[in-house]
C-alpha cells in the first residue's frame, strides 16, 4: 500500500504533560495497540503515565523500539521548543519521529538537519502521500464496512477500532483502515484524508482499501458528516472511494446541534441512513446500514438503555453503545457479519 | 476577497502552437475576458491567432498589459522548455506571468530566479490561496446561483459565464465566480477549489462568494459532479459552500455515461435535480432549481429542439442551449431571476 506506514514499535513521547487531556494520543494508543508500544518517556515534571515502562531513547531501542511517537499535544498543535533536545536524542538514539501535530516536523529545521545527520525519517503523519490517483470507481473484491456519522467527533474511530477487534476475536480476516492521525498511529498505516486535495478524496480512499481475499474485511474509520456543512465534502469522497458494503451509522445520545455550528441541528437517524444509501448506492448498489453505534456519554444508566431500546423500536437494527456495553455491542457485530 | 487576484491586462502568450484544440485558453479569454486582453505574442512557426494585436513584451507593457498569460497547452500540462526565453524575456519586460498549467512555475528554477531578479510574481493558478478557512455554515447576505451538472465537462462554466453576460446586459449587478484555471483567468480572480484540501473546499468557496449586497448576484462556476464517483466530494464541498439560492443543471444530451468510467450511467435530470436539492437544502433550505442548460452538441438541429422540448416538457422549467440558442438563454436567464 501506498498508504503510511509507519516504522514499529513506538516509544511514546509523553512530555512534561500534567493533564490526561493532553495525553489522548499516548493513552488511545496503549488501549488500542499495546503490541506496537514498548514503553513511554517523560520530560521532568510529566506526570501523565500510560503504565508501559519508563525508557530512555537507546534502552527502548535495544528493546526494539524503531520510533518515538509524540504522544501529547500541546495548544494550537504546535511541536514545543522544549521538546526538541528529546526529539534530537531519539534520533540519535536511531529512532525515527512520528508526529501528529499540526506543525511539521518537515518544516522544524533542527529536526531535518539532525535527522539528515542520524539518517531517520520523519513521519508528519497529518501529511498525506505524494502522488495519490484520481478515484477510478472500480468494483474490487473484498467486503467493506465504513463507519459514518450524523455528526464529528462522537464514535466513528471507537467504532471501528472495536469492530475491528470484534472481528479478530472470532476469527475474521480484517484489517482496521485509517483516516486521521491518531487511527494511522494506532494501525501503522492509513492516510489522513480530509488533508488531501479534494480531487484525490476518493483516489486515496481507494487506494487506503484496496482489492482484498473476497472473505477479508476492511473497517474503514469514517470522517466528518454529509450533514456537516464544513466537511462534508471529505465525507462524500471518503463513502465513495470506500464502495461500502455495510454501513455502521455513529450518533450521539442527545447532541443537538452540529459540532461547531449552533445553527445547524443534527438530523435525525432516518434522514442519515436515507440519505448515506442514497449517495452509497452510486458505488454499490447493495450497500446497506446494518446497526447504529450510539455514544451514550452523556446520559444516565437508565436513560442510555432507554435510548439505544428506542433506537432498535424505531430502525428495527441492532444498536449499541461499544463503550458503555461491550458485551451487548456483539449483536452490532453480529448484524454486520450477517450482510455479507 | 482572499482569493487569487491577478494582474491586468494581458499579453496572451501563443507560443508555437499550429492547432487551436493547444489554444482553448487563449480563445476563451479572447471570447469571454477580451476586455482584459491588450495583445497576442507568438513563437516563431506558431499559427493559432484570436485577432487580437500581436505585441512583443517591451510594446504590451507600453500598452498596459500587466502580465503575459499562457493561452496554450502542452500534452501533459508541462511548461515547455523552448517556452523560458521567451518567459523571462516578459518579467523582463515587466510583466508578471500566469499559468494554468500543471506544472508549476514556481517549481522552474529559471523562472523563479528571472522573477525575483525582476521584481515580478509568478501565478500559478492550479495553486490555491494558503490559510484557506474552514467553512462555517453561516448565512450570507446576497444571492447566489450555482451551476451544477449531471457529469464533468459539460458546460457548467459555459453557463455560469453566459448568465453573468446576461444579467450585466440587464444592469443585474453581478459577479462570475471562477472555480477552475480558465474561469480564473477570465474572471481575473478565483480560488481552484479541486485543489484545495478537502477540509477547507467549503470555506473557499464561503470565501469566494462573501457576502454582498442584497440584490447582488454571484454566478458561481460548478465543479464535477455529485454523481461522479471520482469527484463529487468536490462538488459537495463547493455545494455546501456556496448557500445557493438557484441552481441550474447543466447536462449533455445524449451522453450516456460519466467521464472517463464507463460503467457508470449519467443519472436522469430528475435524479439529479431531487439529490442536487436534498443536499443544497441543508445549507439553504429555500433553495431551488431554476432551468436546465442543455449541451446539444452531439445532435443535429432537429435532435437538438427536440430534445429541448422533451426536457421542458418533463420538468415544467425553461432549458436551452446557450451556445446554439443564445436568444431563447433568455427564458432561462429569467427562471433565475424569478427565484429571487
Amino acid at each position: 500500500m501506498n498508504a503510511y506506514e509507519l516504522p514499529q514499535p513506538y516509544l511514546l513521547f509523553m512530555g512534561d504533560a500534567t493533564e490526561a487531556g493532553f495525553a489522548k494520543t499516548a493513552l488511545g494508543l496503549k488501549d488500542w495497540a499495546p503490541e506496537r508500544c514498548v514503553g513511554e518517556w517523560h520530560l521532568p515534571g510529566g506526570s501523565v503515565f500510560t503504565g508501559l515502562p519508563e525508557l530512555a531513547p537507546r534502552q527502548a531501542y535495544a528493546e526494539g523500539a524503531r520510533a518515538l511517537l509524540i504522544g501529547v499535544a500541546a495548544v494550537g498543535g504546535a511541536i514545543m521548543p522544549h521538546w526538541l533536545p528529546a526529539l534530537v536524542e531519539a534520533l540519535e538514539a536511531g529512532l525515527d519521529l512520528i508526529s501528529g501535530m499540526h506543525t511539521r516536523m518537515a518544516d522544524t529545521p533542527v529536526l531535518v538537519e539532525a535527522a539528515a545527520r542520524c539518517g531517520r525519517r520523519l513521519y508528519d503523519v497529518r501529511t498525506p502521500p505524494k502522488n495519490l490517483p484520481i478515484g477510478k470507481g472500480n468494483k474490487r473484491s473484498g467486503r467493506r464496512l465504513l463507519t459514518v456519522g450524523t455528526d464529528c467527533a462522537l464514535g466513528k474511530k471507537y467504532t471501528a477500532l472495536a469492530l475491528t477487534t470484534a472481528l479478530q476475536a472470532r476469527d475474521v480476516a480484517v484489517s482496521f483502515r485509517a483516516t486521521g492521525q491518531t487511527g494511522i498511529m494506532i494501525a501503522g498505516a492509513g492516510i489522513p484524508i480530509d488533508a488531501v486535495v479534494s480531487d484525490f478524496v476518493a483516489g486515496a480512499a481507494e487506494l487506503l482499501s484496496p482489492a482484498a481475499d473476497g472473505a477479508h474485511w476492511d473497517i474503514i474509520e469514517g470522517q466528518g458528516s454529509l450533514f456537516h456543512p464544513s466537511f462534508a465534502g471529505v465525507s462524500l469522497g471518503l463513502l465513495h472511494g470506500s464502495q461500502p458494503d455495510v454501513l455502521v451509522l455513529c450518533h450521539e445520545a442527545g447532541r443537538t446541534h452540529m459540532l461547531g455550528l449552533p445553527d445547524y441541528p443534527v438530523p435525525s437517524l432516518k434522514e442519515a441512513i436515507e440519505l448515506h444509501l442514497a449517495l452509497a448506492r452510486r458505488v454499490n448498489p447493495a450497500v446497506r446500514v446494518a446497526a447504529v453505534s450510539l455514544n451514550t456519554s452523556q446520559l444516565s444508566d437508565a436513560e442510555a438503555l432507554a435510548a439505544i431500546h428506542a433506537v432498535r423500536e424505531e430502525l428495527g437494527i441492532p444498536c449499541a453503545d461499544p463503550l458503555r456495553h461491550p458485551v451487548e455491542f456483539a449483536a452490532v457485530v453480529d448484524a454486520c457479519l450477517a450482510m455479507a
